[in-house]
């Protein structure tokens, strides 16, 4: 059982430490706020109260902090303890982020791996749960016994350490605007006296629905043919008619579709009208690179 | 068997009766392009080729046309045969207009029910099909076995006909904005020189996890209580600096987020920074009626 440390203990960090040590690897744990990591050393995990030893208690280290710029704060007096180790970052942020990142582990002699779990804390450990890495590919072959302890679904996008960035933020545009979309509708049965909770089954469903056009819509971006809708732009377009209306009647503010109804607009003019609504895709490409 | 009419044969209604010959109901179809029916025939069905004959075939009449709208107006001629026949459409709408309908419905003695599919004609008949309507519930409850020939999940909403409607309307807001945050994932991965299908498996994961949190969602917003967020609207607004420097690497045009960042911003102005993302749906609220 490979040491692992890990650096951040907030309800991702503590997950994922909580694995380790049920998993019954050596877990060594480290938080600017100490008290954070009670807990888990009641459950058998070491405290480090130097990050320079929390990183030089294990050949593995997991930092999972807010951003890269903490992680490089919170690493700098650990940075001479990492030559040689493995260490894994795992944040949100952009694919210039994990570049600079890289950049850095790698000055300090670190293997680097850079990596996205988009799920909630309680999803770490479950046998689907999803972890995508990027980066040095003999970290994630070394460890990946280790790493599946943190979810049964564990990937290797490729060497670039920013692919993991990139896909976590191509990922994740859906979900505030889905989130909206889910409020919008909870708020207009709400106006009805109904509870949002009665819409839940319905909008799961809805997603699973969406969840299984995405391949095809996928082979249309790729293709670059837009010709055989499964659903064009206009029938979308016809639909916007029914948002407003749900709007006035539900007394809700719905002016936030309003550069989702332009971007329709706009495919429209580009002669996408009876295209598949993926040609959303070349609408949204800027011109200079559309060109 | 109960004698089954559908009206209106796009590739929805289509699908609908092809469900009732398969499963042996005596079948009747109609459409104002009669060549559509020739599949339908050669499989078993009868067509009619004047509404009137169409309608009187069946105690159960079926219209699955774009809007209320057209469904009154080709129903017109046959509207004095409706008297005592169930009639159940499924079609897009506002609750305004499945009102009218109903009221149309109700003028002419038919029994109404509204109803909604939210997926794919490929759907229709499989046993986790959803399909909920409101209305007359004798209409449900008479027909019952025959609509789960459409799809397993048969829900009532209740009496009140445009019911099924506002619930498409709720649910359906989220389509549109969570498939435009996937062209652009999907411009993105393919401004790197990778293939939009890559993007699919990670999208439909992180779609489940988003389905996974809806419950939680759903009790804060039924509460009014979101002091306790598993995610508050103060870290969705730290996101939003990714998803411009996103825009700037993939050479996107990302504006259309721009109102959802201003949601953010006028949450956080109302005193919600802290609190979940959930109590963006009083901020949706307009004024008078949140007052």
């Amino acid at each position: 059982m490979t040491p692992v440390t890990v650096i951040g203990l907030g309800p991702m960090g503590t997950a994922l430490a909580e694995a380790f040590v049920k998993a019954g690897h050596p877990t060594t744990v480290w938080n600017r706020t100490a008290a954070k990591a009670a807990p888990l050393v009641a459950m058998g995990a070491v405290h480090a109260k130097r990050i320079e030893d929390a990183v030089a208690a294990s050949p593995l280290v997991i930092a999972c902090l807010t951003r890269y710029d903490d992680t490089r704060q919170a690493l700098e007096p650990a940075a001479a303890a990492l030559k040689g180790r493995a260490l894994i970052t795992l944040n949100s942020g952009s694919p210039a982020g994990a570049r600079e990142m890289a950049d850095w582990a790698a000055g300090h002699g670190a293997r680097f791996l850079d990596g996205a779990i988009k799920n909630v804390p309680s999803a770490v450990g479950a046998p689907d749960t999803l972890l995508y890495y990027s980066g040095d590919k003999t970290v994630f072959d070394d460890h990946l016994a280790t790493l599946k302890i943190l979810g049964g679904d564990t990937v290797h996008l490729g060497a670039e350490p920013d692919l993991a960035a990139l896909y976590e933020m191509a990922v994740g545009g859906t979900l505030l605007p889905a989130l909206v979309g889910f409020f919008q509708g909870a708020a207009a049965v709400q106006a009805r006296g109904l509870e949002a909770d009665t819409l839940v089954r319905f909008t799961v469903k809805w997603l699973e629905m969406i969840s299984s056009i995405l391949p095809a819509f996928a082979r249309e971006i790729d293709s670059g043919d837009y010709t055989k809708p499964m659903s064009s732009v206009n029938v979308f377009l016809a639909g916007v008619a029914y948002d407003e209306e749900l709007g006035k009647e539900a007394n809700l503010d719905v002016t936030w579709q309003a550069p989702l109804h332009d971007l329709l607009k706009r495919a429209v003019e580009a002669g996408h009208g009876d295209h598949s609504i993926a040609a959303l895709t070349e609408v949204l490409k800027r011109p200079e690179r559309a060109a």
